[in-house]
């Protein structure tokens, strides 16, 4: 318990996170934790909070929300299963009322796939949700049942009895292929009349007369001292020597989407970092993620169609210090949002590739269109989001993502797309790039992803008319290149246009706003294009067209505030 | 077929929304689409698009975010087995990709707790995802296994038998408690040997010569017709006569907590209309739900801790056209967010409450926190965001969401808060209160829900340094109050502290920089409070303050716009 940092040591999640006052307690009977400590419990600044958080060195993820320890064990299983072949066991704490999620399902699936023998799950079957009875009660033969169809060893144990307990134990410890769920029958409150086995107390501490008598019930103050055996002390698993980093590199006079884009950096990554990890939700052939699957398969976890279980896996990948990948359509990452919000909460270096953004994927139709990531991926506490329009510039920010931290989001394309820049040119993170330029530009576009293109043809038209356009390239979204924008924008009179294939709210557009304003903003007036109907079928260029963000919709946004200028001016 | 709005009608989810051809083709030989129609597949303006979308009036539902269509299926089931009594089945065919998303094994799980004999599940199981074998690949007997192991009945058949088929679905049809599921052995591409069980034809057309070759093989061209058998013609079940609206009034001098507002408003909403529904995951004795569930049992439905499965019942439940209100904690509506996203797609009206949103819920942490809400449900289009701070205001408010179509989304608050409003007052949607407001204010402090309560403690803060300020309660997020907030900015000079309980994205302060902002901007000087590092445990009040939206940071941001003023005057 003294070496939270050896490689050996085993992992235990508390899925069921509102336990933490059992985890809390049993670091302090370990000895790592003081009485002064405990009692900070739930206090402004304390690590001891409410739900566990890792600003514990004992815990390796944010847990709270239900459903979650479970598939980011099986992430940490998997790295001690196939990349460091370590002799680390993952335990996993899980409430019976959190079995009702999905996520868990999707565990319960992988791990068999995968064979994870080196995890095992304690449910605590205790019966009682928040609210009442959960679905299945004591019924610890339909969970053991459940478990076994999913290919997982099952126990069903009396969790009050300690010789079962530790019976138990041994069992799961043997050497198996197949993961372990002991289904332990336990009594909430045992022991302490006032709530044993009763509803309405789920949350609720006891006053101090009920906590004496509660004490005496249990047999009076204790002052338990455990001490855990240590495995032997590890170093991290050496790592191959890594490779030089080379992208591939797009000539100028081709179209290249940036999915592939992405597919062909990350395979040149994984040669160059040998720390990198790749997962995807069966949609590899359309990230283009199977690029790094082909290159290092030693390397690539392919996990199905269960989003959430994807990016869990990601973060339990980060638990062991690998720097994982994780890609599909970005339509679909909405899917793992609460799991994205509470790799925020647990600090996890991981990257998120959402390819098929927009309108622009054409005949699919709406419920394969990202028209929502860029405002969930903002909203993320300390991400980074990112939005290639070319495919070295792609190539460029995939790099990038590897050395960034938090949750670090790239949006892709589908259609291919020109390429705009040489392979050469440098990408900073926060930046942006004025693509058009001249001394007497009237108005400034700013785009990102596909919409530059069409922010450059709009700029073709508009010169036509002799109206002068810069156009910038926001390919950074979040932290957004406010000092590059503003300038942009003062420089053309406060006039700009604002285009993205994403719906207005939360994306680009209000990225822009948040850039000019504040305490001494950039007086601008502002037309926002965005995907403001319900899309449907069609081709890339009808659809862009429907939405408003094609060349002639940005041009004709651009007369208009010209215009307006005009009118002002009389 | 020709009366697709015959409420005994049995309903058909694609889950696997990708099988659309088959689907449209059906419809076709079923004699309701021309060919023409079907000619017009993935074109634009068709309502045959890629994935299935309720613009044709045999589909109930948008699919193809996979792992939907059996949750929205139980929804529509729960309607008929408990709420109309009715006679029709619901049908679902899945993929064996989908079997990947947890969400499949949550509609499962409750489908066998509700006793959903009425939903029979078709399991296409041909072995092939998009990009290589399925995890099951043609086992059979493990899918059986699984949802023998969930409570469901299961039959294993070769898809390919019309005999074994319709023996499968009288089975299915048979009187029992228990949902069924009917295992499909199928050959993907089956009698087509150019794609016959091959890998790497997902998605992909086949070109003029292998398409003739192909029908060549399949028998040549046929014109097949289909007569459906028609089920009795039914009327909508007639509800029970509603009640007037008596929503519930809470005293000026007293303090309550707008989600028990919510919950006292359901109920009452629920007396005066027959038509409304509940559902909740697990946390009703939070959200409040319990008021409605306890008057009303027979329309409120326990969804336990599943997400998911709870939009969709909802969605499934506004298929036959009642008024579903789904609650929860804001922070796990993010675990539905694909969910939403796709109840926008399906064109669907349900009313969801996220509660315990921002850092003021105190001491349960970060992982119980809504920060991201605002940012989610403004980025579903067409939607509807509500924010009250106040109970008598959010019971209006609760009111008149089941007006409102689209997704309509109420934000309530954990703490008590001091009621501001009589329960007279009138909220219309789109609006905003001005609570405090003199012809001198040199300032606007724009705030919704628990923010507005500091805000006001900021004004009498303010006004005591002999600084007049304008307080404005944003409680309409969405469609915002533009008009109303461009006044009070341009009454206060154009002074403005933006103040939310949510991070800095996507939420309040880009919804007032949107409204602020346009061709013709008003030119404002503005501090947005929000959360911008991540929080912990503490009281309430800690956490507000550290987040710095207490009162003292807005008077402080007020003073420091102000003394910008100043030195801009010198």
């Amino acid at each position: 318990m003294s070496h939270p940092e050896n490689p050996n040591n085993d992992h235990l999640i508390f899925s069921k996170g509102h336990a933490s006052p059992l985890l809390y307690a049993m670091l302090k009977a370990a000895g790592v934790i003081s009485d002064a400590e405990l009692l900070s419990y739930r206090r402004f600044g304390s690590p001891l909070q409410g739900h566990p958080v890792p600003t514990l060195p004992w815990v390796d993820v944010a847990t709270g929300s239900l459903g979650q320890g479970l598939p980011v064990g099986v992430g940490i299983a998997l790295s001690g299963k196939y990349l460091e072949k370590a002799p680390y066991r993952v335990w996993v704490l899980l409430g019976d009322s959190e079995m009702s999620e999905g996520s868990i399902w999707e565990a319960f699936d992988h791990a068999r796939h995968t064979k994870l023998g080196n995890l095992i799950a304690i449910l605590d079957m205790n019966r009682l949700g928040q609210r009442g009875q959960t679905p299945l009660g004591w019924d610890s033969a339909a969970y053991a049942a459940r478990a076994r169809a999913f290919g997982w060893r099952a126990l069903e144990i009396d969790g009050h009895d300690p010789a079962a307990i530790s019976g138990a134990y041994a069992e799961a410890l043997g050497a198996s292929d197949a993961p372990a769920l002991i289904v332990a029958r336990t009594v909430k409150g045992k022991g302490v009349s006032l709530v044993e086995d009763k509803d309405g107390w789920h949350g609720k501490a006891l006053d101090e007369a009920q906590c004496a008598k509660a004490i005496e019930e249990l047999g009076g103050m204790r002052d338990i001292v455990i001490e855990p055996e240590a495995p032997a002390p590890g170093e991290p698993a050496p790592r191959p020597t890594a490779g030089p980093l080379r992208l591939p590199v797009y000539e100028r006079s081709t179209a290249v989407a940036t999915r592939k884009a992405y597919g062909d950096a990350l395979k040149a990554l994984g040669a160059a970092r040998a720390e990198l990890v790749a997962v995807d939700a069966e949609v590899n052939n359309s990230t283009f993620a199977e690029e790094f699957a082909k290159a290092h398969p030693d390397r690539y976890f392919e996990m199905f169609i269960s989003e959430q279980q994807m990016v869990a896996a990601a973060v339990g990948l980060s638990v062991r210090r690998w720097s994982p990948f994780a890609s599909t359509f970005a339509a679909f990452l909405t899917r793992a949002h609460d799991f994205l919000r509470m790799a925020a909460v647990s600090r996890a270096d991981i990257r998120v590739c959402g390819s098929h953004a927009g309108v622009s994927i054409g005949e699919d139709g709406p419920s394969q269109m990202g028209l929502e990531d860029l405002a969930m991926m903002r909203a993320v506490h300390g991400s980074t989001v990112l939005y290639p329009c070319c495919a070295n510039q792609a190539a460029r920010l995939v790099a990038a993502m590897a050395d960034q931290k938090g949750i670090v989001y790239l949006r892709t394309t589908r259609e291919k797309t020109p390429i705009l820049y040489d392979a050469t040119e440098a990408f900073p993170i926060g930046g942006s790039k004025v693509l058009r330029e001249t001394p007497h530009d009237r108005v400034t576009i700013i785009a990102a992803g596909i919409t530059v293109h069409e922010a450059l043809k709009a700029h073709a038209e508009l010169e036509a008319s002799g109206l002068s356009a810069r156009v910038l390239d926001a390919y950074g979204i979040k932290p957004i290149d406010a000092a590059g924008i503003r300038a942009a924008v003062q420089a053309t009179a406060g006039n700009a246009v604002v285009v993205e294939d994403h719906w207005a709210e939360g994306g680009l557009g209000d990225a822009v706003l948040e850039a000019l304003a504040g305490e001494e903003p950039v007086v601008a007036r502002v037309i926002h294009l965005a995907v403001r109907e319900m899309p449907g079928s069609g081709t890339p260029a009808e659809l862009l067209r429907a939405a408003g963000l094609d060349a002639s919709s940005i041009a004709g946004a651009a007369k208009r505030l010209l215009s307006g200028d005009a009118r002002r001016a009389r």
